[in-house]
């Protein structure tokens, strides 16, 4: 599995959200592949991706409610984990971000936004960049005309 | 390991709190066993002890913070799973509260009280009780007991 | 009255969600009876039916707002009950899991997620199925169908 | 029992809150009596209490965490009942108020802030003014003392 | 001005949820009169519908967000004071909750739960029932019907 | 009444947080009056101070819990209002904030953050010196300043 | 740019609640203009804003999420600037409200209410209207007019 | 300024915290400096220091109330930027939170628990690490040891 980003999600229910994430890597040409997988309901599975994937560089996981997926895949890698914390419970995803982002010492999430698969894949996207040079080109590229876009706006 | 119950907590600081089940199950003459094992630090050990109390009956988890604990072990057996928040994160173990108690559907954690300790042991006393009558009979004598206290309270 | 399981619920409304439970009872073909109790509105019809059913070996309880149900019922018997917090209150559910789940020392009701009367089902068929190995069993199968379910829809 | 207000609270523990109530009801001249009851753990003498002040004109309970003595109470009459949401739950005291204040259609309580013992003491005896000329002459008496203590502040 | 009860609402669009309180009273042949009146854009008209009703027993006022309404009507009177929360603020009507119960000592809001107009008059009635035994008769008459009502739902 | 500003504050408690006000106005040499003065417990003196100071420029209000000064004094100005809600509720403030920022159409109160005195006033000063140059001149120099102690703490 | 204030959004999404803020200023014959400029996407135009309408006397920002807009402007002069926090979040705007009124000392931003865009050129407005005679004069009687509409409805 | 990471926090008063994340990057030999700079009170600053900093490969951010620094510092570069919400406001730090990990979409903020600035660092040193093997190798050692730390607190 050569791909330099692994996506889980916890339901394929959660998938219009994080096909966002897709079309970031997309767009920016980072090969990553996705996957539906339940930290709770499919634990064997996960264990089986995370070896099979074992040379990406990057993990995103999005999960809702108690949301332990992120928390899970980082106790099973030394590589940065992104968490996408998913709305549904019953605080708006407030409480998937905080079951997402408050971990133990020594076993950080990076936490986007709640349904920030966008964000997510950007910030992986980032990362992969510090030893991409040509990467690194089109994220400031893409910057510069975020600004324009804006400014074209008021015209 | 012939406990009927084992009471995991993540961490040696929760020791304080969920001694205060051990307090119970000693009163009622249950026997349980109580460890320290992360889910995300110690995730090899975790499985070893599920493994090792796989005829215990009821299994009881304490976590704070993104709370993961009852949820992992839940996914590790098919027997009831007693999950304890505790205190710590930011909203006052609210936020453990809510990563306990939304499990998927097919995986549920009974949950109690932020803290609560000491019901979580008593939930597991009832549990064990429908199959010991001469249990189901202590905890009726404590019941009566109680509200006796209360009463003499107003005199 | 011969069920192994009563569920209450406070009001007819509440049949949408607590339905979801005699789903589950009837897969597990676990006999369960549904009955609508209001704690403050048919105190005395609460006190009869829980007399009825006192050979019942674990009470469900649905309740929203101020959701005083499965505390009321657990202070009538000494065998486990599990509350189920219904949505409808102004913080959307939040306001009756802690009205669940805040219960005094001695006085546990297991509580699950918000809406969540299948995972009450499931608790409450775990806890029977703890002396009936025929029913453990079904527990095991439908576990393991759930993860064989999520890697099937990878492909 | 010929007093006006029985004041109620879940645990003796609740008395140095309760007791502001005590105060109010003394510098009125009300007669009110104080009772330890708890709506889960004394529920026999509970109903032997409110048979016993079945002629008290208000009551008032006092109760934290779930919170369900007020609402108890209210189920077994139709006079007025003033609920005291009391802190000590994992928000401080909006859970007991939430579990206090919202009550199902046709039985009120009438709910004050968290630990206003004080206020509620103030509206039972606004309440037993409606048909006692005296007691309303000191209650507009007492508001204005209150408007020339604060203009005194000032100099 | 002969009415029982002054019903005040901050606003016409209220009207939806305050008109709940006027079938109540209608219910109970209490006389009552409902006027919209906004405690910060109609201060003066305020002062003058207090005057004109100072001989009604109970006041019910209901206001949503900053809702100030019911705390400003107690200020101009020592009779019983009942405020509902409308919802409509960013937080579901908890803010406005919050703002009608939080008084300072001595001022007293009897407060019911968010748009619980059908409560507030519940209470009010209750309020007049203790000088009035035919009144007081006929709440016992409707608590005995609801749970007779309830029980005819399990047939 | 000369002062430029009228600094209004519930209860002498709030005095510790509404002197830094005080301060600031002090080191600005901004006229400003501080008075105790409660829109519950004392409407008249309110209504009184309100018509003496009809002259100031801009009114601070800081009050806590249901917190309804700030906006019973918008009621009876049409100058800028500063609301500066105290801590203290049950929440930390956040009711108060809320209480006082979510005034209807029409009555804005400018709000600050909660226990704000230094910035209300900050504020206060902000708007004199849109009609006093020498003031908004030390406002500028303020503001260099405060940038240069900063780039001082890194050496 | 001889605007008197210049109103900024985040986003032209935000355009349909800043735009009752220009509603306001047409009303009141008050000079304002509307730009669209994010903080974070396109900083260096919103340098070119401050720059451009360095003579205007109000700034007011409205902004959703992380909400930065209105402190970043406030650091970029120290004339009044008004917060407008948006919807959107997780929180229903509870995030941007805390987002733009929890501002370092001496760094106020005047907040209204969530989506207040009104009310915050109402403010504007006043502080105009402090050396603007005619302007005073036409808020008292929009004020004026405000109360006889109210009476208006009870008839 | 050849420091792979550059460590920012608004005030010297977040110094207690962010020095944990200064700990983990001695004991990881990455070199990181950390400078104090607030986005509101230090703009010019802020900019200077990006400038000086732009060839680090990360940038970690420490805020609290209204938590804008983190947002700030991810518009001036485009590589990560992990932000430390940090507690001090009314909520406890989820205001913070809320406020640093909200970010516009192209705009991402890889955010950890409130005071999480020891799991900062450590997201660095695991970004850093996807392209320096020894300091791979040394994570991977570091979370074994974690392991058989809690393993050793059972014996």
């Amino acid at each position: 599995m050569n791909a330099q980003v692994l996506v889980l999600m916890g339901s394929e229910n959660d998938m219009k959200i994080m096909e966002k994430a897709a079309e970031v890597f997309k767009e920016f040409s980072v090969k990553a592949d996705i996957k539906i997988c339940s930290a709770h309901r499919s634990p064997n599975f996960l264990h089986k991706l995370m070896e099979e994937y074992k040379d990406a560089k990057v993990y995103i996981a999005g999960a809702g409610m108690a949301a332990h997926l992120a928390g899970v895949v980082a106790s099973l890698t030394t590589k940065p984990v992104i968490g996408v914390p998913l709305s549904g419970g019953i605080m708006s995803g407030l409480d998937a971000l905080l079951s997402t982002v408050q971990m133990p010492s020594g076993m950080p999430v990076a936490t986007v936004a709640v349904d920030g698969a966008k964000n997510a894949a950007m910030l992986a996207v980032q990362i992969i960049a510090l030893s991409d040079e040509n990467l690194a080109q089109k994220l400031k590229e893409a910057r510069a005309a975020q600004e324009k876009a804006i400014i074209a706006k008021n015209k």
